[in-house]
């Protein structure tokens, strides 16, 4: 039998709710007054169902059923985990949560409040923990545990079963600790904008282009210990403790900045950090950074954007004439790297995708109403690539026949060896109908030309004739 | 001639900045006092050149030339720009300044300060701006600008050019706009560590398992859009009015919550983001999440490291007797797919890679001391493959020599489709000596227990035989 989870308040947190204990294999049943309910929540599942599984190389479990219900006991009845997401007002919370407690006494009760403590939940009777969890919640892993020792451990395994990664709050506080800072950067931000300083996209680009990317892989403390450097946090602390009575801000209700908040500090820093040396730390957050400026780069959004359009205005490598075309050449991420420290043979066929695509731009073979596809090619590696080499990619032209274009990369690496080669054949298939057809004349002429006037190089080519694939 | 940097007071911050102009072409010229300045950069320099030039597929420019100068006028002479990083104290940037803008007076003067404003950097004469970066500035490209606006035009043309992203403040307040933000959270946090509530540990985590990945891609006020929802942002503003009241922070000097203030934060996300809908901004930030998290996988940083658990504990994918092994199955990224909506042929590859090594794991083949290379791969693509889609390989044993091992990957897509062919050569190769040998006698064994029960399936090789490479 399935896992089964009740939802109670539909809406975009529930809804994420419903989303994470369905794509993990559980049923879900769900209560919302609401009729539209079940729009939102199907809107939600939408957005989940393309990105989540997405995360992973291995299949998520088959999903579970969704159904409605019209009686919250129905919903909740036999459920191991009910979420109550229901508005921010008390009254209403111990209500839900009173009848929720009474139908399913068995379930771990979480509620997803953004501020309300357990002993304010809970005042009405009821034994409800805080999960609070952080949208979108079929994504984002933090889910913020407060309550009961005994009820916590039971929900800690549920939600990592599902993905997430339950952070235990050992006090319970106002807003518990995450929406603390949401808060704080949320009243400085309303001053800015009241006080016309910036605007709210001022705001967002000032956040994204720069600490939004470092606090996205390594949080605040562990960011300022590299900061401190070999000097250590406590000399890091010394140089940033004045600054807490300057006007840096408007919210200046501020802790007394004594010794034994450093050593405080400091000491939990190291149990935290202390395995790894400063060298290390920094190493792993450029590390990460690269790697997901590279991943925003694609959709350009904030750092990723800055890159493609530095990257544009980058001259490509010229070359004498004589030589076979450079079409491509960059440096290898660490991110390309595999456990063994060498890159895999994919990113081959990457670059040399790409290498494919500055040639035929360089022809002007994009300006027409077609383009070539990728139909078939041979990756043949010859010496090892590590991380940090810078790769050099030339083109020769094997052949051009009506639609089918062939084409010989020689990836070198940054001492000249030819690292790996990789052969391809391209079909040109219509922008209209998506058959393969001749590409326009003056795409054939040039072609015609760089097959007359290129150097000959000898190779040995492994791709056989005729097109389709035989499986 | 090459443009000309100068960079005064080294550091972590002014290296920075040095590693920033070398590595886009610039000379630079550094003056720093302390004996260390050149291990100081050099250290920098070195983390610089193993990232920067990975977030491009073009090549940087030529580095420029790095020189040390014991004197101030010697550095800054002939400086296109000069970049001053001393210590944090009014009095010393007045004084270095003043001399930098005697020496130099058709120089763009940048200031790295945290928190004075121009007025005050300038009050005894000289004639900068703050040009605040952001650590690492080699890679982070946020550059906060204030100051006099015909420097500051001059100035966004330079750190364009090396790649950074200029922000302009209209109007100068202390710590400018993004260290307020720091400032305010870290005043918090501080209260937080005081008080016992959170340890650094546990603030960072609640930091970069949740809004630290929003931020890096789309800040504050694009992301509380995207909550407001189609009831947009005057909802999600009116819904979160009154928790200025609630002790959600200690930080309590909140600004009066006015009607106006409502309709210029609602106009202004409207000019802002009002050309995409609420659907689209989900989509682009689930998108980016996905894309930011799969890159934090690898090395199981925050959110990486979450999915990396996960995915251990998700079952493989059972098949039953008499059908080739399952060996892949996940869902496209939308990261995978190209401009034209279909997935690049690389992933395919990409694929096949994981499968091969799932395959060999399944045989306790990486038990041993040596590792299998893959040396030579087939790719035949039959059919397209777009974002979403569901991908699941088989693979079939084709031969095992000596150290040779032949597969035959599959790609189904979800609909039962084969997209393409992956037919691959690995070499074993020995884990003391790199060289080709067998592997071990159980690996062997059951090699040849595969061969033995697998299902014969036909398909038409097209890797000839013999191993090495042919450019």
């Amino acid at each position: 039998m399935r896992n089964r989870a009740a939802i109670v308040g539909g809406g975009v947190i529930g809804g994420g709710w419903a989303a994470r204990f369905l794509l993990n294999g559980w049923d879900v049943a769900v209560f919302d007054p609401d009729p539209e309910a079940a729009r939102k929540i199907g809107e939600v599942l939408a957005n989940a169902r393309r990105s989540l599984p997405a995360l992973y190389d291995r299949p998520l479990p088959e999903e579970g059923a969704l159904s409605f219900h019209a009686d919250l006991g129905a919903a909740v009845a036999g459920a191991a985990w009910v979420q109550e997401s229901v508005p921010e007002r008390l009254e209403l919370k111990h209500r839900v949560l009173g009848a929720i407690c009474a139908a399913a006494p068995e379930a771990v009760v979480g509620s997803s409040t953004s501020g309300f403590k357990p002993s304010e939940l809970n005042a009405a009777g009821a034994r409800a923990i805080v999960a609070h969890p952080f949208n979108p919640v079929y994504l984002l892993p933090l889910v913020e545990l407060v309550g009961d020792f005994e009820i916590l451990h039971r929900a800690d395994a549920i939600v990592q079963s599902v993905g997430m990664f339950p952070l235990h709050l050992h006090h319970e506080i106002d807003a518990h600790i995450a929406d603390r800072f949401l808060e704080a950067v949320w009243r400085e931000a309303l001053w800015l904008v009241h006080d016309g300083i910036a605007t709210t996209e001022l705001i967002d680009e000032a956040i994204r282009m720069g600490f939004g990317l470092r606090w996205a892989q390594m949080g605040l403390f562990e960011t300022y210990r590299i900061a401190g450097g070999e000097a250590g946090m406590k000399h890091f602390l010394a140089q940033f403790g004045p600054a807490l009575k300057w006007p840096w801000t408007k919210l200046m209700d501020v802790p007394e900045f004594t010794d034994e908040l450093v050593e405080l500090i400091a000491g939990q820093s190291d149990a935290q950090s202390g395995h790894r040396t400063i060298r290390e730390l920094e190493r792993l957050r450029d590390d990460n950074l690269v790697a997901m400026m590279r991943a925003l780069k694609r959709t350009g959004s904030g750092a990723g954007g800055v890159i493609a359009a530095h990257e544009a205005g980058l001259a490509h490598v010229q070359v004498d004439d004589g030589a076979l075309p450079v079409t491509f050449s960059g440096q290898v991420p660490q991110a390309w790297a595999g456990a063994d420290g060498t890159m895999g043979t994919a990113h081959y066929l990457e670059v040399a995708e790409k290498a494919s695509a500055r040639f035929l731009d360089s022809l002007g073979a994009n300006a027409g109403g077609g383009r070539y596809a990728h139909s078939e090619s041979h990756v043949a590696t010859s010496c090892d690539t590590a991380a940090g080499d810078r790769l050099r990619v030339t083109t020769q032209l094997l052949d051009a026949g009506d639609a089918v274009l062939h084409l010989f990369h020689r990836v070198h690496r940054g001492d000249g060896e030819i690292a790996a080669t990789v052969e391809t054949r391209l079909i040109h298939v219509s922008g209209e109908t998506g058959e393969a057809c001749a590409p326009a004349d003056t795409v054939a002429a040039a072609l015609a030309r760089v097959s007359a006037t290129q150097p000959q190089l000898a190779c040995a080519p492994r791709l056989r004739q005729g097109t389709g694939n035989t499986a």
